[in-house]
């Protein structure tokens, strides 16, 4: 199959190229190197040593002897990206080309219009690409299980069916997107689901949740194909920024009560979740969404795992409340649904201290790197003087 | 009151402009002339002729003793928009600024991401505007009816109760908007509502209905001071379109079946809508949604209601029904609230023979005016082998 990979020098992006091209698909990936120029930015970078994309491609050649192709250039140029998808006519096209960080969003206007100019504009872009060049092919996009908020229903995969007034009608999930990354990820799916309704396109969201992990079959061939694994405030999530401050001596961070739940699931699942969706594509008009997550914790529950695992094998590890930067309820109801991905056969590689024992030793090797000013929280919601306060007021509405 | 008025040289803006000027208030409008600009690059014009914008504002100085300021430039441009939220310090801003037109967001990729580019990020920086200079001040947004769709359900306004799986929670009304147009109204919405959420804002999001109308009680005070009026296929809407197509002896142009129902109003209850907003503001933290319409019609009542009160008066008037250049559905359910104007106090004007007999009067003052060449729809929705087809496959999801 011909499949095009949109952000594929990323935390994801270059583990999934690698998985499919192990499995003898023709693979382009797409990048601009915006998150390596991000972290340059912010004077930050990958924990783990990472080669240039011709590097690492030229090592995955020798290592697997397949060849994977790379074209550079910005989704949100739409003369670039119209070449590249008429020259490469992919099947399935893997969307992570977006930026992805939530307190990046919130850290300033220009970070925030960034973000949305970048995810919006580049996602409207693409539709529009695929709508003249392969309109039969398969958009598969990483969404994010932000989008829905922590509402005091379950939440549902997409779509919800609703009864009102005795009529009924299976209409979108609302979404409470909680920074302006995430209304970004709202904008997209809203946009996508009009293309595949107007157009007849087809699309599936993986709206995920959060991932961790540091290694899948293909890093772990040689340590030139390492994927990045950011631990900074900005790009690091949170079970990954735990391990790493386990490991350097740093208390875990918790924000605020740490009575926030979410999804959560391993790196290798994600890589699996998007092989089942490339294999078992959309409909013809259809926007499908599945919930992209194994296990929901809350992060208290992923710091006592994390303490107590690291302190089993000799870090001296402690806890501490920190005041949370974002503006989000800290305890609250949460359960969602993810049968979808299930149904079509994942395997889900759950949450141990084995795992954490791993990513604890790997990170191990590379604890020279870290670098500690990063690991604390300094991008906040709400800047003005209504701190903390806002949440509880709107949500009387 | 300090009022801002973004976009205050448009149809709408201006009578606003007007009407608070007369009521005593500060209004100082903001605009970039985009309007005229697009009407320039088509070849088309506003029916009546209009001033520019410092001639209309010496004329209102002149007509009623009082002044409107005016600034020109960008909302996408944050430093301007700085500048002048910092130096008017509104406590009201009432928002008309972005491309209105759904078939122009559907004329082309570079045209959709004109509109998607305009409309969110101007948003999103008067947001951050707001936020540093005047986080008391009142939002009121103008929106769209279209947000919605046509669900199978009630449309309530803004907000819906679910009750799922045994527990309960009010969340945003589930959009499925019909243009990528009407798609950036929902990201605006979601981009405000956060922002309300989050920083404590408030806002009130007034989701139109169409609007018909050509004069206003200050537009009949002086020919000098009368506001835009489009009747092409790209910013005329319906009801406007069709008394210029009576005068001229075109057909009246309705899409396909004609069964397609919505909500409209009169320009005289647009502004007392906007009034009756502005002096019942949201609270702080709150995203308030009004359904502003007055009356439900289908495209097919509306024509026959022309056509009769057309005859009436010695035009000689067709109805011809035109291959739909949209993609929607032409027979559906539509029910929308509108119960929260009421009770502020609207009382509606009401579409009769005596509105469509007034258009027409004033219409035919300008029937040599007419660019005929610009009357019927040339923008298809899906320009791609699916045409028409793709929505009710997509309605099954």
């Amino acid at each position: 199959m011909r499949i095009l990979i949109l952000g594929g020098d990323g935390y994801l992006g270059w583990p999934t190229a690698m998985r499919f091209s192990q499995q003898g698909h023709e693979v382009t990936v797409v990048d601009n190197f915006s998150r390596r120029r991000w972290h340059l930015a912010q004077s930050t970078d990958s924990l783990t040593p990472i080669l240039p994309l011709e590097d690492r491609i030229e090592a995955w050649e020798e290592v697997s002897g397949k060849r994977v192709e790379a074209r550079i250039g910005s989704i949100e140029d739409a003369e670039f990206l119209d070449e590249v998808v008429a020259e490469t006519l992919p099947e399935t096209i893997i969307h992570y080309g977006e930026q992805p960080s939530a307190p990046y969003s919130m850290r300033s206007r220009q970070a925030a219009v960034e973000t949305q100019q970048t995810n919006v504009i580049g996602t409207l872009n693409l539709l529009f690409s695929m709508q003249s060049y392969v309109p039969d092919a398969h958009l598969i996009k990483l969404g994010t299980m932000g989008e829905y908020g922590t509402p005091n229903i379950d939440i549902e995969e997409g779509y919800i069916e609703i009864e009102h007034n005795g009529r009924k009608d299976t209409l979108p999930f609302p979404k409470l997107p909680g920074s302006l990354y995430h209304c970004s990820k709202v904008h997209d799916s809203t946009n996508i689901h009009f293309a595949t309704r107007i157009w007849g396109l087809r699309a599936t969201d993986l709206n995920q949740g959060v991932v961790y992990g540091i290694e899948t079959d293909e890093t772990a061939l040689d340590p030139r194909l390492a994927t990045r694994f950011d631990y900074d405030e900005t790009f690091g999530t949170v079970l990954n920024r735990f391990c790493v401050q386990a490991v350097v001596g740093h208390p875990l961070t918790v924000y605020g009560g740490g009575g926030q739940t979410r999804g959560y699931l391993n790196i290798r699942d994600t890589l699996r979740c998007v092989e089942l969706a490339t294999l078992n594509p959309a409909d013809r008009g259809e926007f499908r969404v599945f919930n992209q997550f194994t296990e929901q914790f809350t992060v208290s529950e992923l710091a006592d795992l994390v303490a107590e695992a690291a302190g089993r094998v000799g870090f001296d590890v402690t806890i501490e409340s920190f005041p949370n930067p974002r503006v989000e309820l800290e305890q609250h109801y949460y359960n969602a649904s993810n049968q979808k991905l299930l149904d079509l056969g994942l395997e889900p590689h759950y949450l141990g201290e084995e795992l954490v024992h791993s990513m604890l030793k790997e990170i191990d090797r590379y604890r020279e790197r870290v670098i500690f000013r990063a690991i604390t929280p300094k991008t906040k919601w709400n800047p003005g003087e209504l701190e903390g306060g806002a949440l509880s007021v709107a949500r009387e509405t």
